[in-house]
């Protein structure tokens, strides 16, 4: 079931997009101001109008981000718990501060600035724990290295090849080749990908996403002041976090239901996002799933229900993930070619594609699914669309 | 307006607190779940009851804490941003949880582990800004420097005394003798406040709040479902979080209104809270203040109303504080006396207080203020009540 009023994007500010560590010597506060302010201008509003922030806090301090941007008026300051694929969660904090009246106008943040040291590096950083002590101890230093398992089991289960993993890669690459925010446009061949050298067999160099620094922001309000600003209003039709049952029993940060170590943890979300958006997988237009490796790219379109278990493989080979196919996937090029900031850049693209203005428009693209990807507890995702 | 059907607060737990660093080798992650399931245990409800998490999180990763409590369930999941004052938040988006039907149950939690490095010094490992440009070149490397410079202005202003600092700190001294939580017992004279080593002046050593290892969290419902659980429920009647005007650019983390640099910038968090509860300051039986430096309760008896701005110094010294004067104020000791785990030993106590099951039971308390501090931004505060 819809929701009767949902609350609605109606601004969007990015920075350009660096790879790792070369926006110095920005700090990372000033890509958060400029996407702020980019976004606000866009819908027409000011600093003064903001009440609300919903913060993605990978590496800044939030509250010298509300004292730089001189956001005085702010009466609601939240963050999403979790790292990784947690992003859609700032949506759903956005949009109980507009339900609940909390706050009118609530932008939300996340940026990324990896000067010094990787995102996947910093579970290093936590103290001993039973997770880190397994896992460091087996040689699983960093996600490429864990999901390199769980892609391998895919392919052991199903015959998955690692031709579909090579055509998640072309595809994106594909797509960004003509926009001029991506950081890798070069078009590539199935050649280029089954040359590239091996980080974590079977993941090749072209299957890890890209590290990049950059910010974003996404201005929300209700749907009825939505109405009257300057951009057409792309609305939150659903929102979902979850933890999965057998999250953390089973694989570093893979939350595993059934068909242990194959899937990208995302079935419990799926469900509660069509259920409240009232949607089915053949319903969404254009998905924007979590590309940070490749195989996971394979599992999401399963788990989402846009082909069966086990047929991701063949169905990606079959050119269903491209502009053209049954469900176009990443448009902007995703983390493996347009940029990494940690799945703000999907949320964008979605916005993009509602208002009928994407760089690779997706046809009269009526509703956009994101997807948060395997991470750290919480999962996440959303639903947005162009009508309320 | 007191909202008609407010959350309600109905299991706590705690760990013991510690010396900062004394927990070890335990986790921080044990700490979390042995007060989790210790809230739980009271409320009589178990684990797989959990469906929201709300984390004050120092220090910790929220998504580890999810896997290592087995908190299957969960779907919802946030943290307040800001640290100090900021604890107050985590009601606030139990609340808004359970008001939007996010959630049923929410577990507000938090937890200081010292390991390593003080809370107070964590913002020098912020990235160059103006802030940490500015204060630190000054030489206020900390907390206890920068709040210096508000006590002594004050004092110059208000010709508020030394003395009064020292009943604050007497004050929470006696209250702690009878409490075996507490990790200051043992009573002081005002000469021995006299004779304390200076350490920042005008604050000597007992001016400044211990630094303590420990863990909290609340478990939070519906009232309708909280009249059906094992502890008397209480209920959440005001929370609030305030940006004000002019933090940032007045004075290291003090949000500044009037009266520069001699309030706890607390006013507006103050006006919020009275309006949202239709409470007054007289209506408030017990008052839990953020001590982490002895003269911010000083400065926020004033912005909370209990007496006139400059008039603190004397209100103190003329016993208001204490359990039998005007206003009690922090009568577990505070975090001067009992432990600092960043305002959430304060929680604790008001939810006592208003059970009727406090240590030092402030007579038949309905109504507690629970006061955030000066915190970058934002500031928060709460009002809970014994009845809905």
């Amino acid at each position: 079931m819809a929701r009767r009023s949902p609350a609605a994007i109606v601004g969007v500010g990015a920075t350009p997009y660096y790879f790792r560590g070369e926006s110095y010597p920005q700090t990372i506060y000033e890509l958060i101001g400029k996407a702020v302010f980019a976004g606000l201008a866009e819908a027409g509003l000011e600093i003064d109008d903001v009440d609300g922030l919903a913060f993605f806090a990978f590496g800044f301090d939030t509250g010298m981000v509300v004292e730089q941007l001189g956001a005085r008026n702010v009466t609601f300051s939240h963050c999403v718990s979790g790292f990784g694929g947690g992003m859609a969660g700032v949506l759903d904090l956005a949009a109980m501060a507009i339900e609940t009246g909390r706050a009118k106008t609530v932008v939300c943040i996340g940026a990324t600035q990896q000067i010094g040291r990787r995102v996947g590096q910093a579970l290093s950083n936590f103290a001993a724990t039973p997770d880190n002590i397994f896992h460091r101890i087996a040689g699983l230093g960093g996600p490429g290295q864990a999901l390199a398992l769980s892609a391998r089991r895919h392919m052991h289960r199903y015959g998955t090849r690692r031709e579909a993993f090579g055509e998640v890669v072309l595809a994106s690459r594909a797509a960004a080749a003509n926009r001029e925010t991506a950081l890798r446009r070069k078009p590539l061949t199935l050649d280029d990908y089954l040359a590239a050298p091996m980080l974590a067999d079977p993941l090749c160099r072209l299957d890890f996403c890209l590290e990049t620094d950059g910010a974003l922001a996404f201005v929300v309000t209700s749907a009825e002041r939505a109405a009257d600003l300057a951009q057409k209003p792309v609305y939150i039709s659903a929102v979902a976090q979850v933890a999965d049952p057998d999250w953390g029993r089973a694989f570093f940060w893979l939350n595993q239901t059934d068909a242990a170590f194959t899937t990208a943890g995302a079935s419990a979300v799926a469900r509660r996002l069509y259920q409240q958006a009232g949607l089915r997988p053949q319903d969404i237009d254009v998905a924007l799933l979590y590309d940070h490796f490749s195989p996971l790219v394979v599992m999401q379109l399963e788990d989402y229900g846009f082909c069966a278990p086990g047929e991701g493989g063949p169905f990606v080979e079959s050119g269903a993930i491209r502009l053209d196919g049954a469900i176009p996937v990443n448009p902007h090029g995703g983390h493996l070619s347009e940029a990494y900031v940690v799945g703000m850049t999907h949320i964008r693209e979605a916005v993009e594609q509602l208002r009928g203005t994407a760089v690779n428009q997706v046809g009269s693209a009526a509703t956009a699914l994101v997807a948060g990807g395997p991470a750290p507890v919480p999962m996440t995702g959303a639903i947005l669309s162009n009508q309320p």
